[in-house]
């Protein structure tokens, strides 16, 4: 009924799932709660929200459901800064859940996964003018965990790879290995469909090695996906007692991010900002 | 790996879908809140919870997911004094969820439901051993939210009444139409599989009207139902600010529920407890 | 350092002081509280907002001190759709805060302000490309607080209303009468400034006897505030018990909103949504 | 009135009082609390909660009042699975209650017990079929708590050892020394009337230096213990920095509990969960 | 070890227990509860309170126990102004407690009292210098709940009474009955040893009638109690919906409060401020 | 209206401003707070209430503002037993605030203050009898935060520190350097105004070398300080990592305070109770 809304020109341009997160407060089980924290978070409007934050204008495409649960996750994009003009809302649709139990040990941290069947996993070709929302970008970022939400996701993120760089963006994918939602052979797949198009690939160091079976570490493994895939950007994220840590391979130069001591206030948080050079 | 367990006699059996319910503190929107309370929630269990406080030896069957979502529930239950032995325990599904915000005018409350795809929903004869729980059981309990949930789960419920009541046990059912889960024609249907079995029927005015066609009012409406499906109690409950308020008729005889002054906490909650003679 | 905003088009426009607004939970008072919820609240924000609810784009200007308080504000805002890119972030400058305590009879609710002083007190002629802004909107919103906070408040206030007249925009004024902020002839002495250049004008019905001196009620009151003033579109809100309730008097034919029972949630809110002809 | 519970048959029985705890929220101290966290404990209920979660058919006994107080007790068991049956409800009874403050250092935790006159501690050999639920049940567990309760627990816990071992069932003794409740002597003496029918001690190093006299520490300890004593299990708690840890002298071989590297989210919590061979 | 305190003057002294408060938030019942809310309330503190508030220099005679549950008590009371340095500190002993269950209807509020075996129930003469708190104090104020907590508290109050009226000091006195402490036959036996010292008594109509055998009502009540009992000034409280509200006979002269409309927040309060001529 | 209150006589008199704080929970940053919670914190009220919670009598002098956040920070003073009646209540004034984020690694805490133009900022000659305060108490203690407010608190301090010498009474200082409210310049001119007058003063080690142009540390610095200045008693506080820790010169002894090992439940409190010999 509305026209199409017009189109601004974007520093960043991002899309993919995100989840209403509900936690107990504290320290409590799951099975002991009487209350969630609610929570929103994915991926990618993680990133885009920092972006945001940091005075860049991004956008985050996605499917939401009509109603207050959608509304809750376009609320929070919105207050960051993020633009969410191109979410498409969906009738009768549902949000995908993830509980989260925070694990002081002995135990793990666990997340409970209720996202099957949501809106955002059928995001596809007809839910925005992809085009153009390219066209007027001047970064594009990705995620592995979209296309492992079902086929519409996985030919959409191919194409808008590719589209993308054919249109002279720059494109950054992070690689976000889930194995409740895809497998090592599928992960390969969609990597080698995505790499020839990348500036920059996002990757644990862990699943560099279980996922795309590297057997290098640190420097050397980031030279050999470099080598492999070709990206002139390799981020490898490292796990919190590594020496040295995170690592950025530019153009064949190393670079390393700052160390600084932690105190953990909640394990589910983004890694490493991105920096690209 | 465990052997079933051994079947205790119980006074009152029930069996269908408890919802985990999340809504916000006060009076609060969905779409404002920081936080959700935890509640429990299915017409049956509710009505096997008040019995067991009253001293009655209550089972509840259903099929929950395994992990801490699934324990919510049966610990809720188990906490009142249901027994919940025979639920089965699903890996990796789902439990119904359902968002309750609450209404003050000039607002109505609204509940919206994510129960689709649940463990309970594909409830069926191959989860429990129901001829011999029936066999041990005085009487029970079926609601008409079941049968609308799939088609294993409206077979069960057909089979149940006809064979509690061949086995001599007396049925109770509550129509409880969701508009959301099934249509009048469906609803019609499944009364007229069960009514036969009955020796008591709960229906709300409104529905026996909207629902099933009737076009008398209060005692009228009582007798009318009674007469064209033949049971025993007809329980109609009815608005707040009706006169007179509840019915029972019981053979004949018309009884009214006693009418207290209310200070509604929170507007979903069982109407009338089950009273049979 | 960044290049000014590009400015898109605007259904609506306005500006003023937004409150930082704690009150202690449920029906506590202030003296006993231990905690405080924390809510956003003003005038013309208030109204941006249900706009940008409805879908219309609305920019809402001011001045907010840096940092985390004056970001509370502008991400309520942003959350809600409101445009929030023409706000003037002022360093070392005070929010100003509004205290509120519930009054459940025999007690009145009362609020404490602690607004003196804020950055928004010196919103002026400097702060924004108002003129730019007025020639982008297709609407202009203005309320009787802004003047009274200050010279520079007064004389912006009196310049839009003047200009987006001039440019042919309709523009709106909502009395808004505070005892703490002004007095009974500055009060008129703005509103003679303002009238000339209105389309609608919002007062309640105490405040045009006590503040403007009409000895009217009602529809009466509402056409001689129209005799004097001269605008097209006269908006009366008037107490709870009245009968008739709130008033439109639109072009000579009065209108009447429509009554619904009220539950009252939080008795700090606006009393009719914006709806001119 | 009712008939008295028919008794299956358990894997687990066993008896004591559970308290209602009352902590303040997070690091809070007891004087500047406006809200207290309603927990229960009791180190025998405890035991049982653990044993139901692992799958076992468990039992505990106690007294408790009537009203809300009690249910608290006796849902939070049954929510864990286990069974109550057999506890005793007494009118005009109150329940053993037991504040708690947490510590961080420099401070100590400590617990404020306001548990004399309670329902618990006149649990006597009146209050239930003791010998029918020996008979019924695979291991019989107590501890030292419950006979510092008062005369009738003392005589009461003499008598379920005693009789549970004649019926050669595995009896299980947690020494849990209470300075605020009893003194050496009599821990000892009671002790040394339990021991006899021991299967299992358990005992903190520490209680077994300062209470039962002993001079030895860690695996010679345990040895010690056996040796005096002459049960065929000890199961030695020691303390957190400890090395080895806690250690199981089984037949004459010795078992360490495995390490695990441990964040505390509540100091109050069993040290080692009971796994006698 | 330090020397007693000085004794300023008071224009106010009273004396009595205090009990801490537990009630769970909102409109849950005991037995569902998680938190539970911590006030103080004690009928002679509260009145002590009040007096503080508007402006009278007030002192309050107790037993507290030694710890922090007793420093809530000690705390509150000197937060709103209240003398307490008066109140005797008692090592291991228990501060009575009081369990409120808030009641919409069709329940009712209760409340579970847990006070016996209280430090304050054995109030006597030693725990003050009575006749010098009495010599430097303006008025003095007892309740009829203190004789019922034990024989020292009740040989303390006639004595206080006694010897205040011989002192030349205006003593009130509410008879405050509550049946779960003390009987008919008690209450009035107090009453009768205290009431020739008395300038005000303060009694509800319902009390009256019942533990005093009346059966007038309203103004008559009022009347007939000052001619059995002699009192200058009679407070008659009545029941909300009575007409007229609360009756003072001061002097044969009767007057009446005013009458508010009131939104119940918490249904334990004092029912009428002292206001004697 | 009221006469003045009369003087008892204290162990310790103490004035200054006190704020109110408003924190978010947990590790909540401020603009992401739904609620903040309440306390009370100013350098030398701190000092007082640590006095009379062992068993000092302290008093303490302000202006605090009419109404209910004025009321926050009277009770909580009388709350620990501090004497506020010659507290000076100011009508139409503002209390000061403080916003405070904590800081897990690697955030820095943070407090906003939000403090300007409060009630206490003018305290002066005329808000209390100073030289008869002086005369009732044994010691004065001050702090160099209030004569950074403003130039009558400026005045006041550095009267009230000859003035008391002048009487005999034992004088303690407490740098307090806060580059928010004052320069090193002024800092150090204040301290010359007061030194002479003073038996201990309090500093930080980092403070000395900053701001007073020390260059020596620990036990020297602690000399060199006593030296320059003259006081008997120099206590030096020194960051939490410093081997030996806080130090007391007195009389030319140097004597170190205890270390304890320290959980942070939160990081503003005082860092050394005053314990002068």
């Amino acid at each position: 009924m509305d026209p199409p809304p017009a189109i601004p020109s974007y520093d960043f341009l991002t899309l993919g799932e995100t989840l209403l997160r509900l936690s107990p407060p504290g320290m409590q089980r799951l099975d002991q709660a009487r209350l969630f924290e609610i929570g929103v978070g994915g991926s990618e409007l993680n990133v885009a929200c920092l972006l945001a934050r940091l005075g860049r204008r991004t956008a985050w495409v996605s499917r939401l459901p009509e109603g207050p649960l959608g509304r809750i996750v376009d609320g929070e994009a919105r207050r960051h800064g993020v633009d969410t003009r191109f979410v498409r809302w969906i009738p009768d649709a549902r949000l995908g859940l993830m509980f989260f139990e925070p694990g002081p040990a002995p135990r793990n941290a666990r997340v409970l996964y209720d996202r099957k069947h949501s809106a955002a996993a059928e995001l596809g070709f007809e839910d925005a003018p992809w085009e153009a929302l390219i066209a007027a970008s001047a970064r594009v970022h990705l995620s592995g965990i979209t296309p492992a939400l079902g086929p519409s996701c996985r030919a959409l993120v191919a194409h808008v790879a590719q589209s993308a760089a054919a249109a002279g963006k720059k494109v950054s994918y992070d690689l976000n290995y889930r194995a409740t939602l895809t497998d090592t052979t599928e992960a390969r797949a969609m990597l080698d469909a995505v790499a020839p198009h990348l500036e920059l690939f996002v990757v644990a160091e862990r699943d560099a090695r279980a996922v795309l079976g590297f057997e290098e570490e640190a420097e050397a493994l980031a030279e050999a996906i470099a080598t492999r895939y070709g990206m002139p950007l390799v981020a490898l994220t490292r796990s919190p007692g590594s020496e040295p840590g995170d690592i950025l391979l530019a153009h064949g130069a190393i670079r390393y991010a700052p160390r600084y001591p932690v105190e953990i206030v909640d394990r589910m948080a983004p890694a490493m900002p991105l920096s690209a050079g």
